[in-house]
Parts: structure tokens; sequence; C-alpha cells
């Protein structure tokens, strides 16, 4: 392992992270909140912290390999979200916990904005913005994973992307492409947002609520600066806004890269994910409408904006809500919750499993049929035209698998903790599918709940926003020997 | 298809079922309960129809093919349950819908054990009699049907035992040498069935109870003829006795067959399903004595024989109860229902997913850490000392996936038709898995749902029983194309 590189690199991470911490500040100083100097002081203990990691190592530039990878994408994760929680335990306005701020720090990160914060309509700009603006940049780290390092980690099947990766990548090195990579897809992600802001701007929100709601719609993250949420605007024109902007983060940042590097959109015509992405999307809403219209809970237009607003923000794993979902009829908010372990497409903003993985698993599933009734015939898994490794597929299997057997070890700790069934079930779906809001007791809020199941749920949202196996491997003696 | 013979066999198959309608009889007889008639029309329709079935194809002895083995298993669970629910509608001490009846057919036979019969110490003993020897029937079933056709039909992975079937095989073939092995079996299932009845009856049950409770304990069934299950007995000698049954029937058959051919035990000892099959068994009874301990549920003695009794009941799928364990603390229901999706040994009467296929996913997770850290090493997996077969391997993941998807789809049906999540969600485990006992409304009886529940579950039954795949290649146009 080349630690003193590892090192450096983490202290160059750390020195821009303290960065952010200047827009809030700015923030607090235009709406003289009073809330400043928590940013400042992160600010400068972020600063320092990076130095003094940075400077003793300023010379490691060692060439670093797969095993390497795995250590700072977890550092990356783990270190921000830290630094991360100080504002929210130096914020005078914000009476948290430990647990609280780190919960909270995590949570915005890893985009799953689950939150344990309520009267957010009454808190300082300054923390309001600084919570959106975690969400987006977590979003910015998430495209940078997902289209640029896992691949080459090739986790749960993702090497599946190695060879369409903007760029000449070689095998199993982390080269200084992944800085060209990042820098374009930043770009289109920054434009994004733009347009997301204009259009909420356009429909009626307050620049101040349509900036910080663009962060955490192109993050799909689901963070609000109201405990309304979306809900708060009471606007259809700004649910369909929100519905378009999360379902474009939920696409692959790679189609997009291509789609605008070609100025046409058959990249993303062509691509079976994006195709088997916008299936499910119907899907959910179709059954949505008709559950909604049959218990004639709302009239038609209603029901069917709250449909695709709802469905698109479950399903692509964003988590904002207009209205109380989970009373819907029973059947709704479990398929919802359901839906969003499938998630968005890989490489996107949104968390689950990914449309990819389920799209190759249901493929597989057919595989193992045909070969049922000709165990001697020989079948190949294609997308698109190409045809798929069997070792991708298995490192798909592999994902689920190991997906669903995390997801009951943690509801099992969560129930031990001594939470009810469907708020230890939703509650680690939420976190795990970096979805948010859960059902019962965290139908809205996180804040009732045990310091231990606050660390438990944190570790689960990093455990999904890493693909699971990131993370996994570091708890492996494997990954450790020699 | 080579329809003919298909039709043949089950004419034969229906002749043998009707024979099985004579003991109830003789029970009615015996204890003069006015029940005997629905038990001699039912014979004689069965035996009629199988004889109609059978006469016109008498001369019809095709060999059949994988695709026919198929169609004949699913029929011969499907047909005999069909007509096992005939005594049910006739019987008049029972006012049954005829959902009900199917249910309770299915249930038994599938050795699911879940019931909508209540009120059961008043039930003639020809009725409880029969309910009994119905699941004692499907274990044999289940013990042929695992042990020597599902191996040959390669589900799930289960071409894995073909190897090790006793007597030579051919590939591709259903071969009549199935009768051979199956005879064998059922000797072995008898002399347990014996013994657990003795044992049953010198701790104390009556000669009519020991033997209808040794017939569900083998067939890890869990039908009782009391409504308070073994709770009725209040006896810690029964419940050891019933847990020691479970153990042994839980145990892949083929194991026995062995063992029992060379006299030693070695063949269990050097097992790598065995092995973890027993240590599953010791860590949920360990967890299961300690929460009972901690929240001081018992004195020790009775939480320790209770944990025993639950674990193994549960965990092998049985679904016998001597308490109310739904209403322990909720971690503890849950962590048995989980258990059961686990289920007991490939080749026994338990249910669920079974100890060899989860032991293949572990490895195979464990493989995919591996490759993740060195992407270009070769790694195999093991079974003892013979790696397994990729083709295997992948067998299983389809399988375990195809199962989790199907439970989900399932258990949003029954949401869809009202009923809460976590009923919803025991009752479609409990059946799939046939178990038997949920938790919520279907902790203790089914009666109360909805006829299409009804369905919907005894369909879940079937597909547990037959291992999904069996069941789900009749449901593709690539099953019936040609
Ligand atoms: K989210
Ligand atoms: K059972």
């Amino acid at each position: 392992m080349q630690y003193a590189t590892i090192i450096r690199i983490l202290g160059i991470l750390l020195m821009i992270f303290s960065i952010t911490m200047l827009p809030p500040a700015i923030v607090s100083a235009i709406y003289e909140d009073g809330g400043g100097s928590a940013f400042i002081s992160t600010f400068l203990l972020s600063l320092i912290t990076g130095l003094v990691l940075f400077w003793p190592k300023r010379k490691a530039k060692a060439e670093l390999k797969i095993r390497d990878g795995f250590l700072i994408v977890v550092l990356f994760w783990t270190v921000l979200s830290t630094f991360g929680a100080v504002p929210f335990i130096l914020a005078q306005s914000l009476p948290v916990s430990l647990a609280d701020a780190v919960f909270e720090s995590f949570s915005g990160l890893t985009t799953t904005g689950a939150t344990v914060i309520s009267g957010l309509d009454d808190l300082p700009h300054s923390i309001l913005f600084y919570r959106q603006q975690l969400q987006w940049l977590g979003g910015m780290g998430i495209i940078v994973l997902a289209v640029a390092i896992l691949p080459l980690l090739g986790i749960g099947g993702m090497q599946l992307y190695r060879a369409e990766m903007p760029g000449p990548m070689k095998d199993n090195k982390l080269t200084p492409r992944i800085a060209g990579t990042a820098k374009a897809l930043w770009y289109i992600y920054l434009g994004m947002t733009i347009a997301c802001a204009l259009a909420y701007w356009i429909a009626g929100m307050t620049t101040f609520d349509a900036i910080a709601h663009s962060f955490s719609t192109v993050a799909i993250g689901g963070f609000s600066t109201h405990d309304a949420s979306i809900g708060y605007f009471d606007s259809n024109a700004i649910e369909l806004i929100c519905a378009f902007f999360m379902f474009i983060a939920g696409i692959n940042f790679a189609l997009h890269f291509i789609s605008v590097r070609t100025l046409t959109i058959r990249p993303y015509l062509k691509d079976p994910e994006f195709k088997g992405y916008f299936a499910i999307l119907c899907i959910v809403i179709l059954c949505c409408t008709s559950v909604l219209l049959y218990y004639q809970e709302y009239p038609f237009t209603d029901a069917l904006v709250k449909s695709i607003f709802h469905s698109v923000s479950i399903a692509t794993t964003a988590g904002f809500a207009s209205a109380d979902f989970a009373t819907w009829p029973t059947l709704l908010p479990v398929l919802l919750i359901f839906a969003s372990f499938i998630g968005a497409s890989a490489g996107s903003t949104g968390g689950g499993m990914k449309v990819i993985r389920v799209l190759l698993l249901f493929k597989q599933g057919m595989r193992e049929i045909k070969r049922l009734i000709h165990p001697n015939g020989i079948f190949l898994i294609k997308l698109g035209k190409a045809s798929v490794n069997d070792r991708v597929v298995q490192a798909v299997w592999g994902f689920f698998a190991t997906y669903v057997v995390l997801f009951v070890l943690l509801m099992l700790i969560l129930l031990a903790d001594g939470l009810d069934q469907i708020t230890a079930f939703s509650a680690v779906a939420a976190c795990m599918n970096n979805l948010g809001p859960g059902l019962g007791d965290v139908a809205v809020n996180y804040s009732g709940l045990s310091d231990l199941a606050k660390y438990v749920l944190s570790f689960a949202m990093l455990l999904g926003r890493l693909e699971i196996f990131t993370l996994l491997v570091l708890f492996t003696p494997y990954f450790w020997r020699r």
C-alpha cells in the first residue's frame, strides 16, 4: 500500500474541501444570519489538517494500484464526511449531538438526504445553504467515482463500462486521465445545475430556494430548505421541473458526455440501460397513478403529477416529497421503496442497485431457464449488440446477494436496537439505497432514533454510496495481507 | 412433449394416491367419528379418474426427456393437491370454502403446515389423521424429488449432486433407477417416522397423537392435532424430541442413505452442507437464548429449551410452536423468519433456499472480494475437497435472485389485496419457505385472508416446494416452443 501517497492525496482533498466552507460563510454575511463563524472555523481546521497531512509527504508520488484506489475512495468519503460534520456541531442554532452531526453530514455527502434536523424553515440561511451544498458536492464526487473510478476497480460488474469510458485507460492503474474525464463531467453537472436553478426560479421559487433546490435535485439528494420539502411550494409546475431534472440526473453521465460531444440524442436511444430505466419509471408511474385514482386520493391531474413526481423521486432515490406518501394506500409506499432498490442508472448521482445490474440479473435469470430446458445449449447474455462477459455477470450476482444479505444484517441490528419492523426495514432501505425518507418512525425525520441506530445508518449510507464492495473489501483480512 | 406417457404416469400416480384415502377411513371406523364417507368418496373419485387417465394410454412408454420431467413434477403436485382437497370439501364437520380446502391441501402436501382450520381439538380423528398423513406423503415426495429428480433437472445448481447420487445415472434422461433410489429413501423415512412416534409415545403422548405428530415432524410439516401445536403437551421432553427429529429430517437424505449403508457417521462429518447446517442452527439458538434471557422472558432451562425448539422448528421450516413466539421481542420473530429463508439442507424434507446454496453464495461472495483485490487472480470455489463448476454457481445465483424477486412480487400482490406490511411479508415468507406460521394476522391461522390471498399463497407454497424454477419454466413460452 502506498501510504505516503495516499496521505498526500488525502491532504490535498481536505485542503480543497476546506474551500467549500467559504460559500456558506459568504451566504451568512449576505443574510447577516450570524452563522458564519462555524464555517470559518471549519475552513481553518480542514485547511490546517490538510496541510499537516500534505506537507511532509508532498514528494510522495508513487504509482497507485487497485488496492490503494479502494482505500482512497473510502477515506475520501469518511474523512470529508467527518470534517463536514464540524459546522453542524459548531453552529449555535443547532443543538445537535455528535451522532446527529455525523448522520447529517454523511447523509449530505452521500446524497442520501435523510435528516435529523427539523424546523428547517427557521434555520439560518448559511446552514441551509451548507446542507444543500454538501449534497451538490457529494453528487460531483459520485459521478467521478461511478464513471471514472468504479469501472477501474471493477466493483459489482462495473468493469462493463471500462471500454466505454471517455479517453484511453490503462488496466489496473489509476491514471491521470481521471482528471480530464472528471473535468468534462463536472461541466455537464454544473450546466445542469444552472438550468435547474433557472427553471425553479422562473416557476416561482426565490433565488435562494431555486439555487438551494437545484443543488439537491441534480445530486438526487433530497435535502430541502423547508420541512415540507417540495410540497412547501404547492406547485405542479415545480414538481414537474423537479421530476424532469431528477430524471436527467438519474441517467448515466457518460451518456450525457457522449451526447454533448456529438450533439445528438442517439447515445441515449441506443443505450439498453437508458431504455430499462425509462421503462421502469413508466411502469412505476402507471401503477402509482392507477392506485391513486382507484382509491380516489386526488383528482386526475393531481394524481398524475403526484404519481410522476413521487415515482421519479423515490425510484431515482432522490427522496423529495410533495405529499405525505407514507400514508398512501399501503401498496404504494412499499412499491416505491422496492423501486428504490433498483434505483437509477450506473454513473448517475442516484443510488440503489442500479438499473444496469437489474437488467443483467433479469437476462441471466432468463438464461438459466433456457439452460434448464436445454442443458447443453450455449446462451450468451447480450446488452444491445455486445455480449457480456460471464465474469461481469458473476460480479453482478455477487453484488446483488451481498446487498440483500447486508440489508438483512443491518435491519436485524436496528430491530435489536428496539425499532419496529417497518421502521427498521424502511430506514435501512432508505439509507442503503441513498434514498432518504423511510416509513413508520422515519417517514419524515430520523431524529428520534438512538445514537447507535444513527451510526449504523450512516454506515449503511456509505455502504450504498460506495457500491458495497469498495467499503466491504476493507473489512477482509485478505485486503490487508502482505 | 410425450403427453401420452405423461398422462399414463399421472393416472398411475392418482390411483396410488387414491389408496391413501383408506387409512383415514379406517381411522374413522376405529374412532367411530362418522367422517369416513368423505374419504371413501374421494378414494373412488381418484381411483376412477386415475383409471380413466391411465387405461387409454396404458401402452404409452416413450422415453422421457428433461422437459417432460418438469411437467410431470408440477402435475404431480398440483393434481394430487387438488384431489387432496376433496375430503376437506366433503367433510361435514368442516364448513370450509373451496379456497380454504385448496389452501389446506397444498399446505399439507407441500409440508408448509399453514392452516385455515381452527378448533382442531374438536375435529373428527379421521380428518386430523388425514391432514398429518398429507404432510407425511408430501415429505416422501419431496425427498424423492430433491434427491433423485432435481439433480437430473439441474434446478438452481442441484446438478451439483448428480455425481453423488446413489447408483449410476444417465445425463438428460429420467431413468428407472429413480425407483430403486426412492425405495431405499422411503425405508429410511419410514424408520425415522417409527422411531419418532415411539419417542413421542414414551414421552407421554397418546398413541394417536404420537403417530400423528411423527408424521408431521419427519416431514418438517408442522401440522398438529391441537390448536396449541406442540405447546399443548407442555413438556420439555417432547419439545426436545421434536427438535431432534426435525434436525435429523433437515439433513440431506442422501447422507442418511450412505450412512445407513456404511454404518458410520463419517458421511455427515465430512459433508460441508451438514457442517453449515449445524453451525447456522447453533448461531440461531445462541442468539435466541441470549435475547430471551436478556429480556427475562423465561427461567434459564425453559429459555434454552424454547430457544432450541423454536430455532430448529423455524430454521428447518417445520413451523411447530410451543409458545407464542410472534409476541417475543421483535428481533426474534424476524430473525427466525429470516433464518427460514436459509432453511434446511438440500435433499431433506425442509424448505427455504437450502443451506448448500447459502454456502455457495457466501463462498462466491468471498471470491468476488478476492477478485477485486487481484483482478487477474484465478480463484476456485471449493466444497470440501472438490471444486465447484462455475455453471453450478451461476445457477445458484439465478436461484437466489429469482427467489427474492418473486418474493417481492407476491408480497406486493398481497399488499394490493389489503394486507398490512408485516402480515404480507411474513405470509409470503412462511408459504414460499414452506414454513407455515407467519406474524401479524397469520401468526396462528390463515382463515382471515381473502380467497385471492389464499390462492396466491397456495401458489407460493408450490413455488417454494418445487424450488422455483421447476414451476417457473412452465410459464415461459420457451418451454412450450416446438
Ligand atoms: K436521496
Ligand atoms: K413447514
